[in-house]
C-alpha cells in the first residue's frame, strides 16, 4: 500500500485467467513456460494442486526403480520440514539482530557508551556497580552527546544541544531509511501484511518477497524503529519472515515451481514472524490462521507451529533483550481481578473499538490524499517532514522520547517494592512491613499526577502521529503504536479507578471486594487491557489477540478481563465498518482479494454477473473443428483475454473445453516452424479425431493437447452466493456459465470482486484499476 | 462404533442424494417437510448456508418495518453467543459434577468416611490434624471396609475382604453401567468422538446427540470411570459436551432448523468438552479444529474458544480438585533439560508410535472379531468379565489400584523435599541442607526399586487390558490409558537415565552438563513426554497434543521435548498405517466420512466413478416437457434413488436441472388432490410455460417451483483428484457428469467413497454396508 504498486496494476489485462488444470498437459510439459504465471495474475488454485498430485505421483512410481531415486523421494517428503527448520532459524536470528540493532540506535540519538560504543545504555551500564535501577541508568560508562562534547550534563545548553542531537539523529535515521527503499526496492516499505494477505490468496507480485526486499527492508527496519516514528516492528517482521520463506523455497524444486505449495511454506513463515515479534509462538500460529492464510491445511498447521517453535528459540538463545525471556513484555501480577472490574475494562474495549474506526477512516482518507495530490510525489520530503515534527513533539515529554516498546514495557508492569520510576511513586505508609510482592494500594504521590499529565499529553500525539505515519515509503509496523495508545490509556483508567478505591472504600462499588491495605487494583492490567482493545480495534484480531496476550503473560488468571474488552472492542468497530485496516488496505490498493470474512447475503444470480453483459458483443469462442489458423491469430490479436472457451459449433454451443491464449500461441508458433503443410487456412481441430475435409485443404492442425477438458462450470441460475463460495473454497480464476449445455457466458474473479464491490455500494471502478 | 449404529446403517439405500440449494425453493417453502433430512443421510451443505442465508436476509429486511422484528433481529444475532454461554455453563457443571462423583466413588470401592459418607478419602481427610501427606492419608475417619465390618485394619482377613469388596464394588458400578446404556441409550457408549466427527462432517444419526443420550452418559460414565476399568472420561467428555450444544440449539430455531449451522454449534461444544476434560481451552480449540471438526470457519473459531473458556471457567468455579487449579495435571519443574535428553525423549517418542500402531491393530482386530462373532451378542456378560479381570488384577499393584489419573498425576510429579511416595524413596545424603526446590540428583532407595518393578508389571497390564475395554458398551476414553501406558514407560526411562547419570557422572554422555550433586534429570518429564508420546500414537493429534501439555505445564521451557517426541511418535506410527484410532473405527463402522486428510493420489477420471457404469441400465432422467404424472409414479415406485436429473429430451440429454425425489412425491400428491384435471395421463413440466398440446389433452402440471435449476456439474474428463476436493470443500452430497452439455452420469458422496477405499486396496464393500 505504498504506492507503487497500484501504479503497476493499472496494466494488468481485463479478463486473466488460464485454464484449470488439464492432466495430460503438465505430464508432457510441451512447452518450457507452461504453468507459471505473469505479473499480478491470479493463481489457479485447483491446478496447482493437481500439478503437485503428478509431481508426487511421478516420484513416488520412480522411487521403485532404484535406490538413489528412493534417496531422492525421501529428501523430497522431508523437504518441507527443512524448509520450516531453516525460515525458523534465519527469521529468530534477524529478529535477533534487528533488536540488538534497534536497541543500540535508538539510544544513540541520546548519547554513546565510552567503554564500547557498540553498547546500548543498557548493556553499557551492566557491568556498573550502582545497585539501584535509578543509579544504574547514570552509570559513568553512559554519556549524553552533551556531556560529551561539552563537559556539562546538565543546564540549559546541554539540555538544547541534546535536544538539537537527538532531531539530528532521527532525522538522518529516516531519510537513510526512505531513501534505500526508493533506491534499491520500492517493496519494502509499509506493513506488508497486506500484500501478504493478497499474495497467499493466489495472486503474484514478483519481487514482492524477494532478496533485495529482504535485505532492504531488515536495514530500513532498524533505521525507521530507531528514528523514533511512531511505528513498530511486528507487522515488518512477518514480511521479512516470508521473505525468508520465499528464499528457501527456490532450493527446492516442489515449492520453488509450485505456486500453491509456495503458499503453504510462506503461511508458516508468517507465523514464524509473528512469533519472533512477540515472543508467543501459539499465537503466531493462530495470527497466521486466523488473520493472514487463505489456504491453511492441517499440514502446514503442524509446520507453522514447528517453524515458529524454532523461530522462537532461535530468538532466545541470542537473547537480545538480556532477560532470558522469550516474550517482549513479560509480566507477572500478584492479585486477582475482580467482577467489578469488568466495568472499566469494557470502556477500554470501547475505547480501543472508537480508536480503531477513527484511526482506520482517518488513516485510509490520508492514504487516498496521498495516491490522488501532489503529496504522494515526494515521499522523501515526507519522510522528513513526519520525522522532524515527531522528533521535535516527543523529546520534551520522558513517555515519548524513549522507545514506544520500553514504554509499553513499563505501562504493563506492577510496580514492586523496588521500582524507582515516576509512575510508582506512591507515599508509603512507614508503619507498614513491604513484602515484595504484596504491596497494598497507596495513595498517588506527585510524580504519579505528573505522569498522568505526561501520559495524557503522550496519548494525544501519539493518536495524532500515527495516522500520518502509517503507509508512508517506510517499512512500519501497526502493533506497537496501537498498543501504546491503549497502554497509556489503560494505566490513566487504572490509576484512577485504583485512587478511588483507595480513598473511596466505603462507595458501594468498591464495599464488597476492596478492603482498605489491601492490593485491590493492578493498573498495570489495565494498561495491557487497553493495548489488547486497540490492537483489536485496528487490526480485528480475535483469538490470535488474546492468545498472544496469554502468552505474554503466561496465566489463565488475565484471560478474561482481556477477552471482554477484545470482544467488545470488536464489536464496537465492526458496527462502524466491518473492516480491519489490513482490508482497507487492501481495498484502498485494489488488490484482488476475495475475503474470507465476507458474507455475500445479496439475491443476484450468475446470469447478472457473468459476460458478455446484455449490449456487448458476444462471447469470443472457438469451435472445435471448424476454425483455421488464420481465425485464431486473429481472435489473438484482436482480443486480450487469457483464454478461450472451445464449443462443438458456434450454432449448437456446447462447450467441450477451455484452452489458454498462452498455450495457443505457443502451440501455433510451434506448428508453423516445425510441422510442415501448417498454414493460415489449416484448420485447427481440438477432437480425437481429424474432421473430414475435402483433399484440396492443407494438413489440419491438431490441438487437443492443450485443451483443458474439465473446465468448471456453474448454470446462469447459480445464485451468486453460492459462486462467491466457489471461488472462495477451490480458489478458481474463472468459471463457464452455462444453460442447458449451452454456453452462455464467463466469470472471472474480478468480475466477482467487481460485482460484490457493487452490491455493497462501493466504488466498483476501485477494483484493479484505481 | 459400540455396534449397533451399523446395524441400522444397512438400511441406507442405494443413493442418498438430494438437489442441492435452489434459492426459490426455500423461500416459498412449498410443503413442511422440505429442507429436513432423513436418518443416516448426508447433509448438503450448499443448500444448507443458502437457506440460514436466505433466512438472514428476511430477517434483515422486516427488522427494518418495527422496533419489534428490529429487537427479534438483534435476538438472532445474539442467540450464537447465548448458545456458547449455555454451552460454557452447562458442560462445565457437568464435568465438575463427574469430577466430584467419580473420586467419591471411586474411594467407595475401598472403604467409607465416617463423619459424611458422601466425602471422598482426600475430603474426608482434609479436616485432620496430621501434618505429612503419608499420615494425612490413613486419618481416623476413613475407614476401609474390612476394618468397619470386622474391626481390624490389618491382617491377612482384612486384605482379602478389601480385595473381594472392592471386585465387587468394581463389578456393581460396570454392571449397572452396561445396564444403564443397554436398555435406555445405546448411543451413551464408546468414546464418542468417531461418531462425533462423522456427524459433524454432514451426517444425521438422529438421538446420537440427543437429552436421553447426555442424561444416559453422564450417569454411566461416572460408574465406568469408578469401576477402575482402563478408559478415561475426556472422550465421553466430548460426547457430554456436544449433547449439550444439541440441547440448546434447539431453543434456537437458526440452529435447529439449519443443519449446517447446528454443525457450527457443535464443533465449539467439542472445544468445550476437550477444555474441561484437561483445563485446557486453547488446546480444545485446536483439538476441535484438528480432530473433530469438519467445517470450521473462523466466527466459530472465536465462538469456540469463547464456550471453551465459560466451561473453564465454571469447571474452576466449582473447583472438584480442591486445589483451585483449572487443569487435570498441574505440573512445575525446577530443572532445565539438556539437550543430550533428546535422545531418551525421542526413544519415548518411538515406544508411543510403536504402541499406537500395537493398539489400533490390537483393537480394531478386537472390535471386529466382536462384531462378526458371538461374542458381540452378550455385551453385559463381556462387561461383567473384562471388569472382573481388571479388578483382580489391579488390586495386588498399589499402582493400577488407583484411578488412573491419580497414577498420572503422581508420575508426572517432580520428587520434592516433602514428598513421601514410593517412588521419591531416594537415600538422602544427610550432611546436605535441603532446598525446597532444587534437591540434586540422588542414589534410588529400595522404594524407588520396588516400584519399578510394579510399575513394570503395570504397564504390561495396562497395555493389554486396555485393547479389550476400548469398544466395550460403556462410556470409554482412550486419553487416560494411553497417557498412563505412556507416563509409567516414560518414568521408568526417568529413573534409569537418573541413575545411569548419578552413578556415571564421569561417562561421557553424561560429562558435559551433569556435575555430581547437581539436579541434572527429572523423572517426572520423562513421564509427561512418554503420556503425549503414547497419546500421539494412538490419536494422532500433533498442535492439540502439544498444547494441551504446554497449558498443564504453563511453560514454553518444555515444549521442545514434546515436540521432539510428538513427532517421532507420528512419523513412527504413520509408518505403519495413517489411520488414528477415530479414524479406524469410523471405518469399521463404514460411516461415509471423507476425511480432510486423506490424499487421493490417483490418476483416475470421474467418468471411471460415475453411474451408471457400463453395463447398468441407463439412468433415471425425467424430461422437461414430456413426462405423464403415470411415468413420474413409475420411476419413484421402480426406483429408490433419492433425485432425478431433468433433461430437455431423451434425445439431446441436455441437462436443466434436478428434483428430489422427496419433493417430487409431494407435489404430484398435493395437486392430484387439490388440482382439477391433473389425472395420470396429464404431462408434467418444468418449462416457464406449458407446452404446446392438443386440446383434447389433459391439464398439465408446472413442477418447475421444486427444481433445483443449478445442479453441481464436471465433465466426464474430470480428475477424481478434482472431484474428490470439490466433494470435500463445498461438501456436495452428488454431482452430475456431463461432456459437450450432455448428461452422462452422476456420482455420490457414497461413490467417491467406495472409489477412495478401492483405490487404497481396502474392501470397498466394507463402506456404509457391513
Amino acid at each position: 500500500h505504498c504506492g507503487s504498486q497500484s501504479l503497476t496494476l493499472s496494466a494488468v489485462c481485463f479478463w486473466t485467467f488460464n485454464a484449470s488444470g488439464n492432466l495430460m498437459d503438465f505430464l508432457d510439459e510441451p512447452f518450457p513456460d507452461v504453468g507459471t504465471y505473469e505479473d499480478f495474475h491470479t493463481i489457479d488454485w485447483l491446478r496447482e494442486k493437481s500439478r503437485d498430485t503428478d509431481r508426487h505421483r511421478k516420484i513416488t512410481s520412480k522411487s521403485k526403480e532404484s535406490i538413489w531415486e528412493l534417496i531422492k523421494s525421501l529428501l523430497d517428503a522431508w523437504s518441507g520440514w527443512v524448509v520450516m527448520l531453516l525460515i525458523g532459524l534465519l527469521s529468530g536470528t534477524l529478529a535477533g539482530v534487528i533488536d540488538l540493532a534497534v536497541d543500540w540506535m535508538t539510544d544513540l540519538k541520546e548519547g554513546v557508551c565510552l567503554s564500547a560504543f557498540w553498547y546500548s545504555h543498557e548493556q553499557c551500564c551492566w557491568t556498573s556497580n550502582e545497585t539501584t535501577f535509578d543509579d544504574r541508568d547514570k552509570c559513568p560508562q553512559w554519556q549524553k552527546w552533551a556531556e560529551l562534547m561539552t563537559g556539562h550534563a546538565e543546564g540549559g545548553g546541554a539540555y538544547v544541544l541534546n535536544y538539537f542531537l537527538y532531531v539530528l539523529w532521527a532525522l538522518l535515521f529516516s531519510f537513510l531509511a526512505v531513501s534505500l527503499v526508493r533506491v534499491f526496492a520500492p517493496y519494502a516499505c509499509g506493513s506488508g501484511i497486506p500484500e501478504i494477505k493478497t499474495i497467499l490468496s493466489g495472486f503474484i507480485i514478483r519481487g514482492y518477497l524477494g532478496k533485495w526486499t529482504l535485505l532492504i527492508k531488515t536495514v530500513t527496519l532498524v533505521l525507521a524503529v530507531s528514528s523514533g516514528l511512531s511505528l513498530g516492528k511486528e507487522g515488518p517482521l512477518v514480511h521479512v519472515a516470508c521473505c525468508c520463506g520465499n528464499l528457501f523455497c527456490s532450493l527446492f524444486s516442489k515449492y520453488s515451481k509450485n505456486e500453491g505449495k509456495r503458499r503453504e511454506v510462506l503461511s508458516a513463515a508468517a507465523a514464524a514472524g509473528v512469533s519472533v515479534a512477540f515472543g508467543a509462538p501459539i499465537g503466531g500460529v493462530l495470527f497466521s490462521l486466523e488473520e493472514v492464510s487463505y489456504y491453511f491445511p492441517l499440514k502446514t498447521l503442524w509446520r507453522s507451529f514447528f517453524a515458529a517453535l524454532v523461530a522462537a528459540f532461535t530468538l532466545r538463545s541470542i537473547n537480545p533483550f538480556g532477560n532470558s525471556r522469550l516474550v517482549l513484555f513479560y509480566v507477572e501480577y500478584h492479585t486477582p481481578w475482580y467482577m467489578a472490574e469488568l466495568v472499566p475494562f469494557i470502556l477500554l474495549g470501547v475505547f480501543g473499538g472508537l480508536w480503531g474506526t477513527l484511526f482506520i477512516r482517518a488513516n485510509i482518507a490520508w492514504c487516498r490524499r496521498r495516491k490522488t495530490t501532489q503529496l504522494g510525489k515526494y515521499p522523501v520530503l515526507e519522510v522528513i517532514a513526519v520525522t522532524g515534527i515527531t522528533a521535535v513533539l516527543a523529546y520534551p515529554n520522558p513517555y515519548t522520547r524513549r522507545s514506544t516498546s520500553e514504554l509499553i514495557s513499563e505501562l504493563f508492569n506492577d510496580c514492586g517494592a523496588l521500582e524507582s520510576s515516576q509512575l510508582c511513586d506512591y507515599i508509603n505508609n512507614p508503619n507498614m512491613s513491604r513484602p515484595v510482592d504484596d504491596i497494598p494500594d497507596r495513595p498517588a504521590g506527585p510524580g504519579v499526577y505528573n505522569a498522568l499529565w505526561q501520559l495524557a499529553l503522550a496519548l494525544v500525539f501519539k493518536i495524532v502521529i500515527t495516522i500520518f505515519t502509517f503507509g508512508m515509503k517506510i517499512p512500519s509496523g501497526l502493533f506497537i503504536p496501537s498498543m501504546a495508545v491503549g497502554a497509556i490509556a489503560g494505566r490513566i483508567v487504572g490509576i484512577a479507578v485504583e485512587q478511588m478505591a483507595y480513598h473511596h472504600h466505603d462507595w458501594i462499588i468498591f464495599k464488597n471486594w476492596c478492603r482498605p491495605g489491601a492490593d485491590c487494583v493492578t493498573p498495570g492490567l489495565y494498561a495491557m487491557v487497553g493495548a489488547a482493545a486497540c490492537l483489536g480495534g485496528v487490526t480485528r484480531m480475535t483469538v490470535s489477540l488474546v492468545v498472544i496476550m496469554f502468552e505474554l503473560t503466561g496465566g489463565l488468571e488475565y484471560i478474561v478481563p482481556l477477552m471482554a474488552a477484545a470482544v467488545t472492542s470488536k464489536w464496537v468497530a465492526d458496527a462502524f465498518g466491518k473492516e480491519g485496516i489490513y482490508e482497507s488496505h487492501i481495498q484502498l490498493n485494489g488488490y484482488p482479494y476475495l475475503d474470507v470474512r465476507d458474507e455475500f447475503t445479496h439475491r443476484t444470480l450468475a446470469t447478472d454477473v457473468m459476460r458478455p453483459r446484455r449490449n456487448d458483443p458476444t462471447l469470443a469462442v472457438l469451435t472445435q473443428d471448424s476454425t483455421t489458423v488464420e481465425d485464431v491469430e486473429t481472435l489473438i490479436k484482436d482480443t486480450d483475454y487469457n483464454g478461450f472457451p472451445v464449443v462443438v459449433s458456434r450454432e449448437s454451443e456446447r462447450l467441450i473445453g477451455f484452452v489458454q491464449r498462452r498455450d495457443l500461441t505457443l502451440a501455433i508458433k510451434n506448428a508453423r516452424q516445425k510441422q510442415d503443410g501448417v498454414v493460415s487456412s489449416s484448420v485447427v481441430y481440438f477432437t480425437e479425431d481429424a474432421p473430414q475435409l475435402p483433399a484440396s485443404n492443407p494438413q489440419p492442425l491438431k490441438l487437443r493437447r492443450i485443451l483443458n477438458l474439465s473446465p468448471f462450470t456453474v448454470t446462469d441460475h447459480t445464485p451468486m452466493e453460492t459462486v462467491v463460495d466457489i471461488f472462495r473454497k477451490l480458489g478458481l480464476r474463472q468459471c463457464l456459465v452455462t444453460r442447458s449445455g449451452r454456453l452462455l457466458g464467463i466469470i472471472t474473479k474480478k468480475d466477482v470482486l467487481r460485482h460484490m464491490a457493487q452490491m455493497m455500494n462501493q466504488d466498483p471502478e476501485s477494483i484493479m484499476f484505481n
